[in-house]
């Protein structure tokens, strides 16, 4: 299978993060790796570092698959401003972490004789910027496509098969309306808390020397970019709000047990707490 | 400092997960670690998987330091049946997780001559028992002691000695109510959240294929022994009611900003998270 990407030319758009670590992990597949970044210093920074083999954007005609790794603003402004410099036939997909209203504007400013492949691979790391980038993110990874009617389902393969190679476990393929709705819940509202513990009033300098794995754990992506995380809850408002209220209600039932001492109802949330969480980890290993 | 332990003799009361770790790594240390379990099938295993030199009850007299790693109530009531096994001039501790009102309780059962030395050692692992047992969760762990005005200084520094070499990195000093306090925040809370995020009525069974690492994160110490946390939850309650209380504040400010579409409001609040979390990990790694 790796076989499929062995000199295969792939670009990546925006080489943060994301864009650092794909390029990484498509070079160690043995892909030419044409890499595109707003700023010429960066572009230039990952050739150094033998994340891309070429940053010439001439290079970007040559590429079969290119990668948009940039927010939906970006996605959307390249193809305005320099789709002409992509081949005709490309298979072009993307990252963006909200799907929804998306489809219309991309089908807009799609060239013609592109196909646009929606995607949202479900991993990452705390920090930002092409020096936190790592190819092995990747690994058992879920990557979650959205098929539209509009595309053609060899290249919806080709995408599934390129997340195989990067080393995806699942590749769930769902509406746009689903994917808002379940990463609201398992990636919006994991760093609602996550910013919500760091910003309680108990936080002091010191409290790093009183914390263990847990509150490591769940505190991890506090460290995130404002700015995209800004705009990626407002983009998902609605549902984020939605997964916001659920939580509350199942932290409230949690709290009515605590404060009647309710040691049989606390018992119970904890069990059935865990038995999902076995679950979860369970049917996502299969 | 290594030195220190070579052929100590030291006993662990208690063969779960915290327990078993306990022995691990002090047969690591090259202790003459004698394991005891209201169980004798378990310390048996605990034998047989070299974590322990003896389970026999009677060479419990030799250990100069004896770590309880039971339930507070385990801890009594080993004190209350079994203290004479225990040698006189033994240093004793704990790693119980919640210290107010215990010290009364441990001196009325304290035989004379021994000194107990109230200790968390702040890390652990997803799971329960002896199976799970792993020496490395004390790397660079904090190691908190609470001193009493009845301990011996000389034991407070030899327990010290204990944790640094068991690998701790920070053992701060506090007051049982301090400690009470501190970790209700950075232990009860992120147990409350993982368990109450697991309990969302958007939790199905195919949620493992939409998650990333933060869900993952977030959640790992949902899996957790029932019993165990019911009643840490119960002992702590009050403090740990006013750190829900604390965090729903928190979460409420942050729901605010997204439901009236404050783009300012939504990125200070990221952006202040960040600054937190960069501060608590880079002045907890000093």
């Amino acid at each position: 299978m790796n076989s499929d990407f062995k000199n295969r030319p792939v670009a990546v758009i925006g080489l943060g993060l994301m864009g650092g670590s794909f390029a990484e992990r498509l070079t160690e597949l043995g892909c030419f790796v044409i890499g595109f970044n707003r700023t010429e210093e960066t572009a230039e920074q990952a050739l150094r570092m033998g994340l891309v083999q070429s940053v010439n954007p001439q290079d970007l005609k040559k590429a079969d698959i290119v990668i948009f790794c940039t927010p939906v603003k970006g996605t959307l402004a390249f193809l305005k401003e320099h789709g002409d410099w992509l081949k005709e036939g490309a298979v072009l997909t993307d990252i963006a972490g909200v799907k929804d209203h998306n489809w219309p504007r991309i089908r807009e400013l799609l060239p013609p004789g592109m196909d646009f492949i929606s995607a949202h691979p479900m991993c990452g790391r705390e920090g930002a910027g092409l020096a936190q980038a790592d190819g092995t993110i990747f690994n058992n990874c879920n990557y979650v496509l959205i098929p539209e009617k509009e595309n053609e389902p060899e290249h919806l393969e080709l995408i599934a098969r390129l997340a195989r190679a990067l080393g995806a476990k699942h590749i769930p393929r769902v509406t746009a309306e689903e994917h808002d709705r379940f990463i609201a819940y398992t990636s919006g509202l994991p760093h609602a808390v996550a910013a919500s513990l760091m910003n309680s009033e108990s936080y002091e300098k010191d409290t790093g020397m009183f914390i263990g794995g847990s509150f490591t754990d769940a505190t991890r992506v506090a460290d995130i970019n404002g700015r995209l995380w800004t705009s990626l809850f407002l983009s998902n408002r609605d549902k984020i709000l939605a997964e916001m209220d659920s939580f509350q209600e199942s932290l409230c039932k949690l709290r009515k047990a605590l404060e009647t001492e309710d040691a049989e109802a606390l018992c119970e949330f904890f069990t059935e707490a865990r038995r999902r969480r076995r679950e979860m980890i369970h049917h996502g290993s299969r």
